[in-house]
């Protein structure tokens, strides 16, 4: 993914396009201060902090410190004090609506020592703004066009709330909307350019992510040690996120122009993707049930799906994604076995569950849909409490026309780890069979079994 | 939900018992520091912040302010030193690993003037604690045993981590894991009793929760418009939380003993519970899909499901509850009606999808699965780009012996938001069926169409 030249303006993109220092890796003191009762008193959960925090990651820049306080005068003027005291530069979200209780924008103003003024521009933008929505503006909105005196505009194109720009003492503050998607959008086209403009000279920086199922965390850590050192000179930094069960690998790189960054990037990127193999699901923007969709759609399939215990989660993350309408086909689901069978026409009663019992689910389910696939998931969950050592044997079996392939593993970690696990082991090894991979690699999160086919992973 | 009586001691409940101030309502100034590099770069979202703010709230206690900082001596001397400045209380949650990047006890014991020093009971706590799980205790958990020397210990039973108070400047402050199961139990059990046994002498608190569905918060807080006032002396407190699309509406009442408490509370809860009638989906530890599967429980019912966009969501709300084996008959997914139609045998293909298809899919999966009641969903999604203003017809049937009910609704936001709704509706309509209840009232969350059958809101 290109974060940024300079021949292109940063546009509206999943992830876009970013100003970037030359100064990649040095730090600046950063800060983020967020507003708001409801953060303080936990009724939302903080997810703008993280989201704040993991984009500046990504350009090279990192958070040092963060304050969350409520909606009252006292606590964010010492919050923007001591933040101007600290850091170079401050990033404070929420507190630019038009109620009351927002009070970014006059404590802003007094923290600087500027008056609080109208804003002839904004106000005309507001007014444009409810205008077009053929809504009548309110008068409390007239609130959110005050802006203290030395307040430099920091474009929302999709809200009322002005974001702004000004000096608190030594730091340069930043002032953002709560509502995450305005937030994401005045982040990524207003701020990071200006804080990485701030930082120093631009270049070009780029971000390539790898998606992994089947490693954990620090199994990833250890298979890539030195491999930044294919590098030159620092220029790839690697990163983890973990989002239990994948792990998002990041390099970010840095060069002059994107021929040098792309130069830089191909010996790390490359042997990122040959240490990670297959259990390298997706790439950039794709996601896992993604990559699947597409290879069906690829050798123009179709899917039929049989879940017990996953109980619909299978088919809830293939089912509602963009084309999915022609590709899915459909899906059964039962808690018990037995009534699976009796839905499919199956004779008797499957007593014990075994990797047949997911074949003959998985061939009969592709033949009632008359899709070219199916995915039977089958779980046998232990009795007992839900506790860290509670687990499921796992049964699963894809049919295709005249070939297909399955197999058992037994996952611990508490009732929901369990499904949680079994889901995307269902689709990765959907996504496996698909792409000609081995189905039956051994996946760190399974307890390794004497009886689970003989089959090793490639490492 | 009881929270606290002189006679009972703390014991492990999902929403345990606690000491609480006779000083309830009046506050306490207490602080959160949140340690830890993966929470400042925000690889994880950090909602141990929001569950230790909502617990305190509960008791009728608040944070004033909230901090975020790395794993760095200078970082986390400072923080902890501006807390001691300003609160009564500090609440410092992470670092007490095993691992050279956790720092608190190192810190906190530089904080207060006082040795680190090894502590013999924990060190024998965690010794047992490997020896009942077979293993061999680790050289780098001796360091979790390393305290400051003025420290008291707060008790950890499910973990290695200790958590220990102690005073730095004016305040006292409580040292807490960063594994969630471990602080929530330290909180509840060791945390919040100190708390509120600093604020004042003990009293009774007592916590009730309503969940509603098809209100939305600003509806919900006017139609409960005054009604704390029905409780004597300011005794009962209202707050909400939003969980889209379901609100959780909370009353915590104070007394001298369990009997007062409730007798104080119960005009409140009862006017609350009139007031907000049918809306009330399930109240404290229940939950909507819980009051759903008890009820056909309750009739010995069993359940079939047909599902369009929704893919599998509503499924996965009751399939993996315990007791679901036995109720939970099937369910079946697609994303074409057609192929729903298809799959339950209906002749013809369905073109225009009305509330008298959904009648005939939901007719039909009942039978098909020899269930009780079945519920059908079916969705007309919207063409285009996902936007704001993007939605979907939402036309929903629910079958039974000789009975049935159906509506038809429009709701906007999206297209995971209309997912979501739709989820809610279809679960809730069940409800409301299943109890007796009008299935058309209107919700909030849906544009009122003159077509709707012409069903009217109660209120």
């Amino acid at each position: 993914m290109l974060l940024w030249t300079a021949s292109l303006r940063p546009r509206k993109l999943a992830r876009p396009l970013f100003l970037v220092p030359a100064l990649f890796g040095e730090r600046m003191r950063i800060e983020v201060i967020c507003t708001g009762d409801e953060v303080l008193s936990g009724k939302i959960v903080n997810s703008n902090f993280s989201h704040i925090s993991q984009r500046l990651e990504d350009v090279g820049l990192s958070v040092r410190w963060g304050t969350t306080v409520g909606d009252d005068r006292e606590s964010l003027l010492l919050a923007f004090r001591l933040a101007a005291g600290r850091a170079d530069a401050v990033i404070v979200n929420g507190g630019l609506g038009p109620t009351v209780d927002d009070l970014s924008q006059e404590v802003a103003a007094k923290a600087a020592g500027v008056d609080l003024v109208p804003n002839e521009e904004w106000l005309a933008r507001m007014e444009e703004f409810f205008r077009r929505r053929n809504r009548v503006m309110s008068p409390n909105n007239r609130k959110q066009a005050m802006l203290p005196s030395s307040a430099e505009i920091l474009d929302n194109p999709i809200g009322t709330a002005c974001g702004f720009a000004l000096d608190i003492g030594g730091a340069r503050f930043f002032f953002t909307p709560g509502v995450p998607r305005e937030l994401y959008r005045m982040l990524d086209e207003q701020v990071i350019p200006r804080l990485l403009g701030r930082a120093g000279a631009p270049a070009v920086i780029y971000l390539k992510r790898f998606h992994t199922y089947g490693l954990g965390e620090s199994h990833v850590d250890s298979l890539l040690t030195g491999v930044e050192e294919l590098a030159p000179d620092g220029s790839v930094k690697l990163g983890f996120r973990t989002h239990y069960p994948q792990i998002e690998t990041k390099l970010t790189v840095r060069g002059r122009d994107m021929d040098e960054a792309k130069r830089k990037l191909e010996p790390v990127e490359t042997e990122v993707r040959r240490r990670l193999g297959n259990f390298v699901v997706a790439e950039d923007g794709e996601s896992l049930e993604g990559v699947v969709l597409a290879a069906l759609r690829q050798c123009r399939g179709s899917l039929a799906l049989a879940e017990t215990y996953t109980g619909g989660q299978i088919a809830a993350r293939l089912a509602p994604l963009p084309g999915a309408e022609e590709v899915f086909r459909r899906a059964l689901v039962s808690r018990q076995p037995a009534e699976l069978a009796r839905a499919l026409g199956l004779d008797g009663e499957f007593g014990e569950i075994t990797r047949e019992t997911a074949e003959r689910v998985a061939e009969a389910a592709r033949l009632r849909a008359g899709a070219s696939h199916a995915l039977a998931v089958l779980i046998e969950i232990d009795d007992g409490p839900d506790r860290i050592d509670f687990g499921g044997n796992v049964h699963l079996a894809i049919a295709a026309e005249g070939r297909g392939a399955s197999r058992r593993s037994r996952i611990l970690g508490g009732r929901e780890w369990v499904r949680l696990g079994a889901v995307e082991l269902g689709l990765d090894c959907l996504r496996r069979f698909l792409l000609g991979l081995p189905v039956s690699e051994r996946v760190d999160f399974e307890r390794r079994e004497t009886g689970n086919e003989g089959h090793r992973a490639a490492r």
